[in-house]
């Protein structure tokens, strides 16, 4: 066959691009379940009226269709299988379905790809890879789990080689509060128009708040003054109070606001800082509490890579609501423009720490029983593909980035050289071990590392 | 909605089985880089056109198709896309599209679900986990990586908790040069004939050798005799040579196949073992040398769960010919029915090793410190939700099988039990380790455990 070419929005990576992903994966998981969530896994399919429940994003879904299926199969939405498009929705599904089998409240982390047939760009990709936490109890879920979500992510970004991140955070109760005070009562109206601010800008939104919601020029400018508030700390309670609205729900969400900035207050640092911003809303109409967005610094383009929130229905049967809260790390959409324009790599393309030289032929039984023992030290190790010549065998070391080359001596001893400096060292197979740094291959950021 | 149901053929795990997995998987990554091999991921889709090239499997194809789509857009295989059917086809590509990037031989693993739209059964799903290693280099490739896919195998069987397996590998060149030496030169349709041995019998071999290829009587014997002949070590050699057949092709077969076996002889154990059976084939065309076969004793039935072999031409872009040399394991088609038959769990469904009690509401901060501390060490730990009475607390831990609950003292000292035995003692969270088999869930396997 031909050299075949890439698929727009369906991105791969080469080896060390590879990974340093298999590392923030790897740093994700471990904080994750450090934190004590589990990890589920869930099918790639959902039935396709279950992914359409929400409605917005029939345009996203690929169905899926099998070549030689029956030309009637497949007609009627619960039976035609479509990609999950994020794990929030085949999740909600799990839980209904093992409920009897699970202990709430349930933690779980979930790191799989979903699918949306959109028009990739830079950030924005048809096959990305997501990584979510919830909690989800069963009536009721404790405030305190929202606390605890930001908690858990401020600790994953502190071990992940991204830009900076700010982590914004708003509260629905807060937002609703607040429009019905000033009597604006079409509050899912007002929070979508008031999500225009980037696009239309502050003079649209009044506009469009004033012509299609009917609200008074006032009403409006209140709606603007709300938006426009962001801090770092309980000041922010200070200057919405100065607003002099007044609703119990208000009243409600800013204390859980606050309460969410205060518990993170310690874990701030120069890579990682959590705001409140009052105009983060979330396009979606189901959270009821906390919400989440997260930018990368210098990356603002690509949107929010970390979004969440509260929602007091995540599932139900009819008999019991599950409410959660959780996050969704867009692993791909973060890695992909590092990747792509150089900023992050790996030391070297291969696992591998030591290439054991090969003198001739015969000795490669002697040659893979060295690599055998270096590999019970958990020192990852090939034997030279061939007896060439050492010059050969070294370079074949060097392209790879494979630090040590071993020979084998004709005494029976052994000497290791770190082809970097081009020390050598005698050494002996079943007690070497490499500096910690060159065990396994780390990884290269050009971007400020908080770690 | 109503409680959903599984899907046929898609199977999910619970906590406590997908814990299990990712053991399972975490030991099969650990020895492919142990061994140097480099994890790649392909994207879950290819160009039908790509997917059909062997003709074969286009039955059990999955299209995919974007919901909104142009009614004639996707009409053409080229690009019309579909899920990969094993993870081979999306590799020989990857190294097409990227051979000027990579470095050869280059050896890499990759774990990932497949999809076919075969009708399900126990071990056969629709989405199927794969964990596959292969060895590619360009023009030619040693015969020694025909040796060492055999050697990583046996080395992650022994850290694998499955039944005991049985590895069967034999020799296309061998196969090939046999029949030839005995007259039979469609050799492909003699291998597809006694390639049915277990569905048809000897007899019915024998009769569709004759009736079908028209062989002599003498000729299919001579076949059914080869396929008779299975060993563990250079006998195997003697016993071919006993039939009097003379090809050169036999010779470098037989000599290959005595290689793998004695290379692998000091790897057997109770719970692995590698033998030479001559009736081994593979049903696909392209192997050319060693092919593997792997079964689970008492799981016979599943059929293979690891399968490769040696293949000339994995890919050609027309100027150049990559060489390979792969297997690939069935990790679900393994895990589903011991999980299935209750065979192998995890020790408790969640990561969390300890629970810190909450003795009040306002003492939370003081709890979320403690969790912190013990986290700092690497013991994943979770802080009690509620401030309920400390008997319902270590409920909450028992329901889930955390091993330890924490408890803050009023006096500012600390006191940790082990909950299983009651056993309580004076602890500091920024110093205490639970005992090493408590740290993480293990694994708990009814079946044979070689490890």
């Amino acid at each position: 066959m031909p050299s075949p070419s890439p698929i727009s929005g369906f991105p791969e990576w080469l080896p060390a691009e590879r990974i340093a992903e298999q590392q923030v994966l790897d740093a994700l998981r471990e904080v994750f379940e450090l934190h004590g969530f589990a990890s589920i896994q869930t099918r790639a399919v959902e039935p396709l009226d279950q992914l359409l429940r929400k409605g917005e994003t029939s345009k996203e879904v690929y169905t899926l269709r099998r070549l030689q299926a029956e030309t009637d199969e497949g007609e009627d939405l619960s039976s035609t299988l479509g990609l999950h498009f994020d794990l929030t929705v085949p999740f909600a599904r799990y839980v209904l379905e093992n409920a009897g089998k699970l202990q709430f409240p349930f933690r779980r982390y979930q790191i799989q790809p979903a699918w949306r047939g959109e028009r990739p760009q830079e950030g924005r990709y048809r096959e990305f890879v997501q990584a979510d936490i919830d909690v989800v109890d069963k009536d009721e879920l404790s405030f305190q789990y929202e606390v605890e979500i930001a908690q858990v992510m401020a600790d994953a970004f502190a071990r992940l080689p991204f830009a900076p991140v700010r982590m914004q955070v708003n509260n629905r109760k807060l937002i609703e509060g607040y429009y019905r005070g000033i009597g604006a009562n079409d509050v899912a109206e007002v929070m979508r128009i008031v999500d225009k601010l980037d696009k239309i800008g502050p003079a649209g939104v009044e506009k469009t708040l004033v012509a299609d919601l009917g609200l008074s020029d006032e009403q409006a400018r209140a709606c603007l003054a709300l938006a426009d508030i962001s801090g770092e700390d309980a000041g922010v309670a200070d200057r919405v109070t100065a607003l002099g609205v007044s609703h119990p729900l208000l009243d409600e969400g800013l204390d859980e606001l606050v309460r969410v900035l205060d518990s993170t207050a310690l874990m701030r640092s120069d890579t990682f800082t959590v705001v409140a911003d009052l105009a983060i809303a979330r396009g979606l109409d189901y959270y009821t509490g906390t919400v989440y967005e997260t930018r990368m610094l210098g990356f603002e383009h690509l949107g929010s890579i970390c979004s969440g929130g509260r929602y007091d229905a995540l599932a139900s049967d009819g008999r019991t609501t599950y409410p959660g809260v959780g996050i969704s790390l867009g692993v791909t959409r973060a890695l992909g423009p590092l990747f792509s324009r150089g900023l992050l790599t790996a030391s070297r393309s291969t696992p591998t720490c030591v290439l054991v030289a090969l003198p001739a032929e015969e000795a490669r039984g002697a040659c893979a029983s060295v690599a055998a023992a270096l590999r019970s030290s958990g020192v990852a190790t090939e034997v030279a593909p061939t007896a060439a010549k050492y010059g050969k065998q070294i370079r074949f070391a060097q392209r790879r980035g494979i630090p040590f080359v071993w020979f084998p001596q004709d005494d029976g001893t052994h000497q290791v050289r770190d082809i970097r400096s081009g020390e050598q060292v005698e050494a002996d197979p079943a007690a070497w071990v490499p500096p910690a740094d060159d065990l396994r291959p780390t990884i290269i950021a050009t971007v400020a590392v908080s770690d």
